[in-house]
Formats: structure tokens, sequence, C-alpha cells
């Protein structure tokens, strides 16, 4: 189904209204639409084509917002880079998803060049994009289609190789009508954003705010203080969180009630403990608990904005749109209160990864996919996610792929043998942890691992505590048992 | 696409939050999903099956607003019908949508047989719905499909035969989702319904309600004192009217300034007048003129609530998701500040009229909608709606086709030709009437044909003013002009 831009329509339905902030500067929609135009005549000049694939390594901020805005123009896919990969990283997710052009700024030029020395034939554009590029008489898209890709988002799985989630615009326009539907959407909303919006649920904002007509707060990266500071200033009515990042907001506040206009924190990335959700309820924030995956664009699953301030442990219900089913190893549809993987379909569906028809295949079976995820539905039908994905670790609301991690630390010549997995964290909720069996006769120190990690993995994935053991547990087929790691 | 029931999942979300209001009683979500199951099950025991279309023949009330949610638990197709039709044309409806059941109140008893005399295999079901009908072993579906029909709305048309526009389920969830888009949707939202339920923009606001989470006040008549008084009573936020409902409640609010939470008045139902708007806005009502019809389950395009207090006289761009163009008689797109037919595309679509194909073929063109209607877009892209199609007669927020009425008209034995048109009229903007000529030797008095007129057409079809001339202005090929009647 074709339909006009959404940023367009918006700047049509409301010129003068609040879009973004970020830092001191302030954006209207028709302003944002004009940045976008722009940017997009300059990615056109640069060999932008219909069906491309545009990468972006960008920080938060309105050149990463204008970037978003401007595929659509373009007809391209938006790849969303996340900015703390290491340029090896970088390098494989380039070369899986081929795209024709990426844009990064001045601080990420070296990650960016790195990245691409492998890949010749890639065009690199260095922001800020210039004016004296976007020639004005280069053709742009009018619309889009439902079932064209938007963005192509990375996620790690069990391989241990990143994946990318191809969203179409469909999946994200259902997702701001499920979050109005959810959440509420009123005219003077404001999100913030201090998550990083390469990642699904910061991108799904930018889509949603557009959608909605909602402004946009983007703060470059998450401070504490920073974030308390903007919520008592007033006019944030959401924001999306994870746990940690939830303490660290409530540690620089101090004890001062939540600010009035907050209708909800949206707490994503993995259980909350249920310390934390009491202490910021008893503070007067509103938290709706949220379960969501980058294959679902987001949030499937939310605690109503009704419960948001009660002693809910649950994420709630499937969101209006979305079903949930609770499956057995055997493919047996569980019964209320029976504890097996969560299954969710609905319209905020991923196609499939990107050139990988297995894997598709593996996760979405007859419109349902398999999330990996443990849960359970109770009497009511909320569900409680009981466990993310056995072999995943969420540290401070990133996603760490044990085999990922484990497959770095074997590359080193000392390293027999390694498992990873994740020990509590009293800040991060979890934290990276790896049993490292040496070589015989090797030698290799906690220090010098960690610095061996640097090069190869993102600095979040490497382990924080290394132990040194004679063997790993495995199980009667040699399988790793990552969950007796620690024991 | 499947997905589960929506008034169940709001249920499931927010069981205990307001759902309907109606006179002293009151429905919390829970509460209404218990009452459509239990309509649900006695419509099934009086042998409703999936694919079966469903007649319903009700005033506004919590028992409409049961059955519209019970027929997707049913599985089966809503046919809400205008209470204000003679049983003569209920019986055209009828035969030609062929419902299994026909569910009407005491009120309207003698209408629905009168209706049904010749319709010996249609099963009538008087309500209220007995509970001992409800068997609880009756299955009843749990999920819909958004391409399958939820309803069948009928709406006139330049034929004068009433034609079922069949609205998918998609087209209300799209409707709902561009509604929050546009007017907000937040908790503790209220819809005030004091529009027959049983036309589109009534009924939009069951399924959008239900998907968005708001509460409903249902008026089961529309009395302008008694929608002052509950604006005055405080918590409708969002309220659905046309010209001539708002001109009365203004009237009978006086000079008291809008309630301060009212976020927006919807005024659809065709142009209204701009001394009417600048009253309104002069004592703080945000009016968001709207342009809508049965075919597109509502609004296509609405005045953004920025301007709702403007003196704008548009009616504002396309909704999110739609998008208009202006097209000449010979099918070329008019470029901006040229009037023409306005053709409207979007996902609230209706998928044809049921059983209609050569009508539906001329109505939608590649994906576009032809409404019949004249417009122009601004500069902005902003529509004006300039005349409906030119023989609809928009009286109080009803439609009237003159070529209805003047069949009705023609089969009295001394009317030779009758055109029919509208007239200015203080009070419902335009009013229906007729232009006789009768035959030779012939008499008949206004009086006489007003009461001919009652046992065929509905009331507020019935011409208002009778004017007898020797003949009717006919172009060359005797086309009836119908815009040169009153000259």
């Amino acid at each position: 189904m074709r339909m006009p831009l959404w940023l367009g329509a918006r700047a049509a339905l409301a010129p003068h209204a609040p879009a973004l902030r970020c830092g001191s500067s302030e954006w209207s929609f028709a302003e944002l639409d004009r940045a976008a135009r722009r940017a997009a005549r300059a990615l056109r000049a640069h060999g932008l084509r219909p069906g491309d694939r545009l990468a972006v390594l960008l920080p938060n901020g309105a050149e990463l917002v204008a970037l978003v805005h401007a595929a659509p123009l373009c007809g391209a896919v938006l790849v969303p880079l996340n900015t703390r990969l290491t340029a090896r990283e970088l390098a494989f997710q380039l070369r899986d998803c081929r795209p024709r052009l990426l844009v990064h700024d001045g601080g990420l030029a070296v990650a960016a060049k790195d990245a691409c020395a492998e890949l010749p034939d890639l065009s690199r554009l260095a922001t800020p994009l210039g004016d004296g590029e976007a020639r004005a008489d280069l053709p742009l898209e009018r619309e889009l289609d439902l079932g064209d890709t938007a963005a192509v988002v990375y996620t790690s799985g069990t391989s241990g190789a990143p994946k990318g989630a191809e969203l179409g615009h469909g999946a994200f326009l259902w997702s701001a009508a499920t979050a109005a539907f959810a959440q509420g959407a009123v005219p003077g909303d404001r999100w913030l954003a201090c998550l990083p919006l390469f990642h699904v649920g910061g991108l799904a904002i930018l889509y949603r705010s557009v959608l909605a007509g909602a402004a946009v707060t983007a703060h470059e990266r998450f401070d504490p203080a920073h974030v308390a500071d903007e919520l008592d200033r007033g006019g944030i009515t959401l924001v999306s969180l994870v746990a940690n990042m939830l303490e660290r907001v409530l540690d620089a506040r101090g004890e001062r009630p939540a600010p009035p206009g907050l209708r909800c924190v949206l707490l994503g990335g993995g259980p909350a403990p249920a310390d934390l959700l009491a202490r910021a309820r008893g503070l007067g924030f509103p938290i709706a608990t949220t379960y969501g995956l980058t294959e679902t664009a987001s949030q499937v699953a939310t605690l109503p904005l009704e419960l948001a301030r009660a002693e809910v442990d649950a994420v709630g219900p499937a969101l209006p749109g979305h079903a949930l089913r609770i499956v057995s190893p055997n493919g047996v549809t569980l019964p209320a209160g029976q504890p097996g993987e969560i299954a969710v379909r609905g319209p905020t569906l991923m196609k499939g990864y990107l050139g990988r028809p297995a894997e598709t295949a593996a996760a979405l079976r007859d419109g349902w996919l398999f999330t990996g995820d443990v849960g359970a539905l109770d009497a009511r039908g909320f569900l409680c996610v009981l466990d993310r994905r056995s072999d995943l670790i969420v540290s401070g609301g990133e996603n760490v792929y044990p085999a990922e991690v484990e497959s770095a630390l074997r590359e080193h010549p000392a390293v027999g043998d390694a498992g990873v997995a994740g020990e509590p964290d009293p800040r991060f909720g979890r934290r990276v942890a790896a049993w490292i069996v040496l070589r015989p006769e090797a030698r290799a120190s906690a220090p010098e691992l960690d610095a061996f990690c640097r090069g190869r993995i993102a600095g979040y994935k490497v382990p924080r505590a290394f132990h040194f053991v004679d063997e790993l547990p495995r199980g009667p087929s040699g399988k790793l048992l990552r969950r007796a790691l620690g024991e």
C-alpha cells in the first residue's frame, strides 16, 4: 500500500509545531522536513538510488534524524550502525548489507575508514552534509510503500554472527499506532530519546513522533544528571529507558517526586529489579515495563498505563494487534502459568533477516516469531518474561551474545576454550563474565585478554571478569552449558 | 493479517477503565466485553454463523454498542440500519444485503416487522437479548482478519438506490490510528457520541475508542441542552458534531466559554458557515473541520488541532496515510487552486459496494476513490470542499439524494414530473425542496404530497417546501438541471 511520506504529511499538518530539540537547537516539522530534503539531495548527488542501502554511523543528533527521514525521500533503506562497534564489527555488517553509501561524522571517521578498508567499492560521505551538494533539481520520492523495507537493524543471535532484521515501513507505522493506543499520543507530547537512536527502540521514536506529531528531545549520550535536569525542566511527557538508566536518573534526582507532566516511562531492555520498580513508583514515576525485540520494531507487550504505578512485575498483555503464545520445546502451545518459549505474532514483525533464508525460516514460522526468550502468561494473559534467550546477556540495556565474545576470546593463541555468561551486577543488572581454559603451558592475564578483546568487539561486550578454570561444563553432546558456568 | 479481537485486547489491558456511559449506566471495558460475549452467544444460539451478515436496527445505546462488538465474536458482518428509514426503505436494504438475522428493539418493532414482511427467511430477534439464550458452550471467535469485512454501511448515490459500502476491519483500524495521530488519544479521553451510531462517523467512534482505550458517552438522540449539560459537567475531551448541531449547542449554552478539557470538536457532515465557525472559536471551542465519507470509514482530511482555533475555512491536508488529488472531468490531476473532483487514496477505503461490481468499478479506480465531490487544494495542500456531489443535499448532517426523493414523488398519480434540490435553511444548513409539475387536470396539495412521501421515505428526506411549476429546467439531452431549479 502506497502513501505519502510521513514527515512531509506532518509538515503539511503542523508546519510550526516543534519536531526536534538537540542541545540548544530546535526544529519545527517544516524545518526538519527541509533538513531531510537537503540531506536527501546530497545523498542523491553522491549516487544513492532507489532500492540502495544507506548506512549511517552517527551519534544521536539532528544529522542522524534528518538522515532517517532522508532515506525514504531517496527510496533507500536505512542501516543504522551501532557507534560502539569496533572497525572489525562494522566491516562485518557493511559486508553483510552492502550499502551504496556510508555516512559518518568526523568523530567516527577512523572507525569508518578502518571498517571500509576492505570495501573499496563503498562510497563514504563525511558529514556535515554540505549545502553546496544539495542540488535542487534531483528528484526525490514523495511516497513510500508499506511493504518496502524501511530499515535493516542488526541484532546478534545464538550463532554470534549479527543478522540484519529487515523492518518494513508498515512495521514502524503499526508500531506507532500501537504506541498511540497504549501510551497515548496527544498534541504537546515530547519524547525524551536518551537511548541510542541506532537501536530499534530509539529509531521507533523517530518514526512514531512524526506520525503522531510529537516532539523529540534527543540527547547525544545518556547522562543521568542531564536527564534529571531535563525532567525537572518540564515538557517531557514520555521517555524510554532501561533499568540501569532509570536507577542512575533516580540517583541523580534524589528524593524529588516525579515531574507532574510525565505520562509514561517505557522501561525496556530486560527484566527490571523489583526494588527499583518500587522505588521509582514510590516517587510517582509511571513505569510501563515493556517487552520488545529488534525483530518486532520495538514493543509488543507493555504494562498498561493504568497499572504503571501499581506493584505489577509482569510486562502486561499483548498490545492491540499483537498476539503472544508460550510454546513448549516440541511446539505445543502451553496454558497459563507454564513457562516456555515466547512466540509473537503481529503487524510489526520483521520481513526476515537480510540474505539469511535459513535463519529467517527458523525464526518466522507460520507468521509467528519464535523469540528464544522464556516466559509465561498469567491468568489475565499478562506476559512475565522469565529469562531472555539463555545465551543473551542484557547489560545496561545492550544485548551481548556470549557466542560472539567466546569466538573473539578463542582467537587468542593462549586460549584453549572459553565460555561467556552473565553475572549479577549492581549497576548494569548483568555483567559479562568469561571462563577461560588456557592451552597447556600457555599464559594470559586478565588485562591482556581485555586488551585483546577491545580490538575485536565493542567495549560493552568485553568481559568485566575473567575466571581461569580447568575445564568448562559441557553436556553429553559436548554443548557448552552456559548456565552452569558460574556454579 | 489476523489479530486478536480489539475489545478483548483492551479488556485485558485495562479491564477497569471506563468504556461506555449511556444515561446513568456505566460499563468498564471488562463489563463491555462480557456484554458483547453474552450478546454474541445469544446471536449464535439464534443461528448466526461466521460469514453471515447481522443487521441491527437500534437507537444509540449499550445494546447497539454490545452488538457492534458481538459481530466479530461471531465472525459476522455488521449491517447497522438507519432507524429513521421507512419500512419500505429498510426492506430494500435488507433484500440487498440478505442478513441471517435482524436485531431490533421494541420501539422499532413495527418498522422491522413491516420491512420483513416480504423477507420470510429472515430471522428477527427483538432485544433485549435474553440472558437465558446465552448458552455458554457456543464457540466464539477470538481473532479477526484485517482483510475481512467488518461492516456494510449503506450510502445513497446519484442513482438514488442505496449501496452498501463494505468496510474491512483494516479500514476501521487505520481510521482509529489516523484519529490518534490527528486528534490525539490519551488515557482519560472520552468521546461524546450524540450522532447516530449507525452512521460511519458514529460507528468509527466505537471501534476507535476500544482500540485507543477511550471512554464513550452515547446519547440516545441529539438534544442540544443535554449536550450543553454534558460539556459543562466536564470529562468530555472529544466530540463529533455537524454544523447545525454545533449551532444548537451554542444556542443552548449561551455565551459560556468552551469547557477547558475539550480538546477537539470534529466538525463534519458538509461545509460549515464561516460565522458559525467564528462564533464557536470566539468562545474557545477547538473546531477541527473534517471531510470524510462512508466509503472511507470516516475522516480523510481534517484541520490540524494547531489550527482549530484559527480562522481557517479549509478542512486541512490529507491525514497521515491518505493522499488527495483533484481531478478534471477528463481524468487529469489538477494543480493547486483549480477546482475539480476530489479523489482519495488511503488505507481506510472500502472494499467496494456489496454486490455491485459496476458501481464499485466506477468509484474505485487504480486504488483511488472518486468521490463525486468538488474541491480544490490550496498552496499548502489543504483541501477546500467547494460542493458536495452536485446532487447531494446535506441537511442537518443527514445526506439526502434528490433522485431518491424524486422517484418517491413520481409515484404519486398526480405528479407528472418532479425535481428536488437543496435550499438554504437557517437551522439545518440546507433543506430539501421539491419542484413539481402536475399532470394535466390533476391536483395535489403540498400537505397531500408530504403525507404521500412519509409513507415511502424517511422523514428527513421529505421535502420541506413544494414549488408547483409548469416545467423543470432540463438540458439538451433532457437531463434535469437541479442547480437551475431555484432560479
